[in-house]
């Protein structure tokens, strides 16, 4: 085996105590910008092997701590992008290392069991104490996949499963059964799932033919011909357009309705992210999930809300959709990311079929990232993170709004009372891009989506001393230059 | 966090004398059927939350060594079948509980990143120590995925992107760019993917459309209507039926021909598996798939092999098709399962997307995995696994044989020269689950695939002492019921 080297015995000191402390006061820069010389020069070694096009800066994980990511060069930036995303309690979480060094752990890691097959005795007890315990309101249902992608695909083949079977008479026919051999209705489905215009839902065939969000995502893979409605375009600040976005809202509703009735093959289910991530950060408000929801009902549709990159708890609440006080709830709630982990969640058990080893294959998830979640899911409810956040994200807004205020180069501001999750667009593609840089360059790593938006992933454990430092090196960037 | 009980200090009192000597002599039985009383209560009680239709026993993994399963009535089972075939070292193997519980390991948990964006300094050094090591004749990269299904995908997706690429003068189009966004061609790829009847290659919406395996694997789930070609049925004896078999391989590959140039869109990629496994564990010989090889290559066509099921030693070769002898490698390799890590490997850097964010995704792989794949090729490398898996699978073949010749019950006993991936047929569907039944109550733990077979999927430790036992006890229930 290979041996830890120096800084790997961090991991080792660490404990709740240390941890926080061990955060430095405010970013450290070692190299004059960013990517460092030892950064690209490990990149381009990498680039030997993997696709690299993307690379950022290469980072040293083991000299991360808290809200600060360390880069291969020794700068620690303070990071509000978090692995797109994805990074819940920040880097090394003394409380996560101990769930890692676990018995349970190390045995989900070198006994990874087909779950399907031989469950492992103790999945409910881990389910129930973690994944399950966040469960949003009304689903108690669980299934667990391994990306965000995959877990939307399982959610999608959940959907088309529950419509065929409501129409189904009795057993398959002959010639279901010999037509899907041919991928031929009607054994396969021409049933279609509706995403709306400029969302994300992943990379996978299915999930990428409901992806709407660049082209470069999409370019040169086939897709199933399944339909997309229109996303509300809303214009900021809210209160001073609440009229016009009410009539934004409500003729996307309808166009939802008209695409729906005139829809020549039946639409299983219809996907929504609460906050459309990756196409920019675009909000709608509750009135137009709500109408989404009625709709979707009075259509005999099945709605799954991708939570992938809006759930556990950076909005102000556990689940993004729990801000817009539905009469009844989702059928499904996707979700990954955050909670390393990733699947669906349920209510109705008609959404499992009837015969198994339909919705089946090797793994159906890990018990590693389970018992990760658990302990993710624990360290949010004893700290009161949600909460925490939400505050965070009111005190971060406010100060956000006092930048724009003193630029041109930012304008729609948005993701108030939405804990950190919050965005605004730069004046081009350019400026956005300076910005970003510039901020990189002083310490703080920020990520952009859609066209010109920039969008804050900070950790659950980002505090209003993180967003003192964060908004004066922001308003140092913008103004300055 | 929760504390390890009784069970779980086995884990850490093992060391690779200790671990040997836990395994039992013989399998133990402490229930009269399987599943025993409390893997039924668990399995119930697992059911209220999660699709647990297809479970065959609940599992006790902290109590579970080396070839032996143990459920969660304490019976200890000897395993061949293996989680499908995804457990390469045995159960808690003092090697791989050393990588899960190093530093690097528990970093890598707690700090997963988004790879393609800020990969992690030692990645490069994982993979080379590791998954890159163990690359196929002719492949230095790597992509990396999830599971199968994604790693096939991920191939497929490169295949697409590489052909276009090759016939686009210059940059993408206006009407590229627009029609993609609208799922429609020339954006959206109109090209295929061919695979093979009873071919399986994954449940996700792009693999589940190349999966020819069952019907149940498919209804109801929309499919690209994407080719098949007949994939060899051979008559075993192989030596009785040589000039039989010969004819019947040349017929097939001049349907693929046939296919290939009477197809009305353009084949990206072939995609075929060494051993068809969920189809029924059926093989072909070298002659065939070197003309598979000769045609994809004639036809500007990429040829991917789906290592999955059949990689990482178990049929006496690292990889299957090292098996073939082909004059040029094929153009990519996709694994998953034994190496706990997944993805595709490659030679030709064209395979890699120009652009950056092509080939992408959040986590793009999971460096825990890859941490894992390194221990498992390690210990492979350094134990002579794949040459010790070679010699006790042609012992198991004989004995075998001679099972099969004293009873009408099985046929077709195939896999020789193959390691211990062997299989056979059974006279009926009923028979094998009365055989499969039956071994289990005695012991072993068995799967089967197709729809007659019986496929052996021990581990890579799996020695002439634990082929005795599961001889013997196979030929005790086949014969005396």
């Amino acid at each position: 085996m290979l041996r830890a080297t120096k800084p790997y015995h961090r991991l080792i000191r660490f404990n709740s105590t240390k941890y926080f402390s061990a955060e430095p006061k405010a970013p450290i820069l070692a190299t004059g910008a960013i990517p460092g010389p030892k950064s690209k020069q490990l990149n381009q070694e990498l680039g030997q092997v993997y696709d690299n096009g993307a690379t950022y800066f290469v980072a040293d994980y083991f000299n991360s701590v808290g809200n600060y990511i360390s880069d291969a060069d020794g700068n620690k930036l303070l990071d509000v992008y978090c692995q797109i995303s994805s990074i819940p309690l920040g880097y090394n979480n003394p409380k996560l290392i101990e769930a890692a060094r676990s018995d349970e752990m190390v045995s989900s890691i070198v006994n990874r069991p087909a779950l399907a097959c031989f469950p492992q005795s103790n999945y409910k007890d881990i389910l129930e104490q973690g994944l399950l315990a966040a469960a949003p309101p009304g689903m108690n249902k669980i299934w667990t996949s391994l990306s965000g992608s995959d877990a939307n695909e399982t959610a999608y083949k959940a959907a088309f499963m529950y419509q065929h079977s409501k129409l189904r008479k009795g057993e398959f026919t002959q010639e279901e059964l010999s037509s899907v051999m041919e991928n031929k209705a009607p054994g396969a489905s021409e049933m279609v799932i509706l995403s709306f215009e400029k969302s994300f839902h992943g990379r996978l065939f299915g999930s990428l033919s409901t992806t709407r969000s660049k082209a470069i995502h999409k370019l040169d893979i086939p897709a199933f011909p399944w339909p997309k409605a229109p996303f509300p375009k809303l214009k900021y600040p809210l209160n001073e357009f609440e009229a016009e976005n009410r009539i934004e809202e409500e003729e996307c509703l309808k166009e939802l309705e008209s695409i729906i009735e005139n829809s020549s093959k039946q639409i299983a289910a219809v996907v929504v992210e609460p906050v459309q991530s990756e196409g920019g950060d675009n909000h709608a408000s509750s009135f137009f999930f709500q109408g989404v929801r009625e709709l979707t009902k009075k259509h005999g549709i099945l709605l799954i809300v991708d939570e992938v990159q809006t759930g556990v708890g950076a909005t102000g609440k556990f689940w993004a959709h729990q801000h817009w006080n539905l009469d009844s709830p989702p059928d499904m709630v996707t979700f990954s990311k955050k909670f390393q982990a990733a699947g669906f969640y349920f209510g109705n058990p008609d959404l499992q079929p009837k015969q198994p080893f339909r919705q089946f294959n090797t793994w159906c998830g890990d018990p590693s990232k389970a018992i990760l979640a658990r302990a993710i899911y624990k360290e949010i409810v004893e700290s009161d993170l949600v909460n925490s956040t939400a505050k965070v994200g009111d005190y971060l807004f406010k100060g956000l709004q006092t930048i724009v205020a003193k630029t041109d180069k930012f304008t729609n501001l948005r993701g108030e009372n939405f804990g950190t999750f919050i965005a605004w667009d730069c004046s081009s593609a350019d400026v956005r891009a300076k910005v970003i840089q510039g901020c990189k360059d002083r310490g703080v790593n920020m990520g952009g989506c859609g066209d010109v938006a920039i969008r804050l992933r900070p950790t659950l454990l980002f505090e209003k001393k993180h967003a003192d430092i964060f908004l004066n090196i922001l308003e140092d960037v913008t103004l300055s230059s």
